[in-house]
């Protein structure tokens, strides 16, 4: 039988897949802890889900038909206006903006769309699982910036210096960030972008988390001089409207870039989830959206991280952190417990989940640097259960 | 600015594209006609989408959650039962299935799993227009095996034979096929997989229409001895369940395909639309689809084609059809009535709908071998207004 595409053996085993497979056994020993997952933890607010039932019901050819592959204008509309009352930045809604499958896809498109065979992306180690993978599928070579606990997770511009080329095709920044919780300092940025206009490459800047924020403002790289027409800009409502099921996001980018992206998205999935766009709208473009964030989201969210934080100071005194700034997630340098017995995070993990039933993600999942440490995801548990979870750790090491 | 990927430049202009512009266009100008969608014209169950908004309310967090790469393995047990039901294939629902944003994403991610540079895939000419630019961004090749209007739309076999070269990795096939209306014959079928056995090549095989069937049976290529290890299957609900814009679909294959599938899916698109999917498991796992296919669907289907069928003969007797025993479309050879006048079935499209208003889709946007043709959908318009559009185009020519 002629063998399967070659990109497909580069991909190597997915540390997506390994997250799962963790879950998954997780799920089967039934009573678990976990600070594992990447999903919110609240439902999206009800009023939403009604309306959009209502639109199902009633209208269910036109909310279950194939739209355009940028998606329906009136969403396009309402996320031009968001963007613009957040950021001060305009996007044309006709020629700068296109939905996407989640965060996800919008990112696949735009190394789709920039990429040549061994073009360089940079990222910083650790960073998000998928994204080395996403370039490497996309033909490039992902090039990455270590950053250190020490540093607060902030990457140094002498280094990204270091790894700059002249196969460098873009720099791809995500903040705040997963798994550190890193906020990008206005000095690395602004550094950034000059470095971009200087050695003439992209700038992807994925803004996720950007509303999942406990203090500092997010930091909107295409309003440096010079950055925004080198810089696509990735996001998704996944996180800000809890919805991941959804699988609804957009890019923002210059005009031709954005053409590239819609047609990509033509052979890859066409267009994007129906019903999602309608209730996007309805998300967007009444106060339900910053009502909902100030509310409910980041005050629970807020709460929560600052409890861990306390319960890792007192059960896990010699492991080393950075409070988030925003995002999910505390990633925690856990050498000073490990170092001794020479065990990697993986088995830690693994022998954290048999013995106490608790889950937590290794950190060497999302990069080289990330060895010995673990990510542990604060939205998800009670204060009660996140308390009994810390001090299970503690015991096992 | 440092350029974009070579493969956008290679992407073309998109025929989804210039559809797409065309049915805009037709709306601006209100009141038409319009043969030219590809979308079901019936909304699906109802009782499908009170359960899906039943689920959506009381349990949204679950509802809305990310899902596994492959899917939630309810809807796959459904979708393997339900297979098996028709075809009497088995394929196991942990290691041969997996769900997809729709046919596109299926189609997509086979090719970008089997293709490496420069392998050629053999697709008929006409055939659906998204075929040719996935296999081009999936870094292959489209060799193009013509079929005519004399032969019933039939591919011959030696015609094939004619176009294997080593290179040849896959034949794509599409039964009943957009935009001819035609079914495979088994005995192509049959001559198919012995010569892919014979010449070791893949056979995709895409069914989005296996339930849209007006006379004959659906032709399942797997079943044929030595197909079942080299075929993968490509599907969609979005025609059998009326809803495309809940863009779901699945592949069925060998497990390292899907396995290879899964790796691909979890940078173009992480997960599918978690809604979809439990819409899907009560599409699928009552009587729902049997009965709404039986008593909703198909009878006023085959009702309007055969009514489009009396209209073509009575106004354009000179035009040259074959009935089609399957999918949404007409595919016109209109060839006595252009040539003369030496009109492009794209200037004569235009021209129908600036002085007619009424849409269809020129035929040179599915292969060279569809110039000077038509396609006609004939499931979206009432008889009189069918016969209104058949008349139009009677009077413009």
């Amino acid at each position: 039988m002629k063998e399967l595409a070659e990109r497909v053996s580069l991909l190597g085993v997915s540390p997506i897949r390994k997250v799962s497979a963790l879950l998954d056994q997780a799920k089967c020993k039934g009573e678990i802890i976990s600070f594992g997952g990447g999903a919110p933890s609240l439902p999206p607010p009800m009023e939403l889900l009604n309306e959009l039932c209502d639109l199902l019901t009633k209208d269910p050819i036109s909310s279950l038909r194939y739209t355009g592959t940028r998606g329906i204008p009136e969403l396009r509309r309402a996320i031009s206006e968001d963007v613009a009352k957040y950021s001060g930045l305009e996007y044309d809604p006709e020629r700068e903006i296109i939905v996407t499958d989640g965060g996800t896809e919008a990112i696949y498109l735009a190394l789709m769309t920039l990429l040549n065979p061994s073009d360089e992306v940079i990222i910083l180690d650790p960073t998000y699982l998928g994204y080395a993978e996403a370039i490497k599928l996309a033909g490039g070579k992902p090039i990455t910036l270590s950053v250190k606990v020490e540093d607060g997770y902030q990457p140094s511009q002498e280094n990204l210096e270091r790894l700059i080329t002249p196969r460098t095709k873009a720099f791809l920044l995500l903040s705040p960030d997963n798994p550190t919780g890193r906020l990008i300092s206005r000095e690395f940025a602004e550094n950034l972008v000059e470095c971009a206009v200087k050695n003439d490459f992209w700038i992807l800047s994925d803004d996720i988390y950007k509303h999942i924020l406990y203090e500092g403002e997010h930091v909107y790289v295409s309003r440096f001089s010079g950055a925004r027409e080198r810089t696509v800009t990735l996001c998704s409502f996944s996180k800000e409207a809890s919805v991941p099921g959804f699988r609804i996001g957009y890019a923002l980018g210059p005009a031709h870039v954005i053409d590239g992206i819609e047609k990509v998205k033509q052979y890859t999935s066409l267009a994007s989830y129906t019903p999602s766009m309608y209730a996007m709208v309805k998300f967007l473009a009444t106060e339900m959206k910053e009502k909902y964030l100030r509310e409910t989201v980041i005050p629970l969210y807020k709460k929560r991280m600052e409890f861990m934080g306390s319960c890792l100071k007192k059960y896990l005194p010699e492991a080393k952190t950075v409070k988030p700034a925003g995002a999910f997630y505390y990633f925690v340098d856990m050498r000073s417990y490990l170092s001794d017995t020479n065990t990697s995070d993986e088995e830690f993990c693994q022998r954290l989940l048999r013995e106490k039933n608790v889950v937590v993600i290794p950190g060497s999942y999302f990069g080289v640097s990330g060895k010995q440490h673990v990510r542990m995801t604060f939205v998800s548990e009670s204060e009660e259960r996140t308390e009994a979870g810390i001090k299970a750790i503690s015991e096992i090491l």
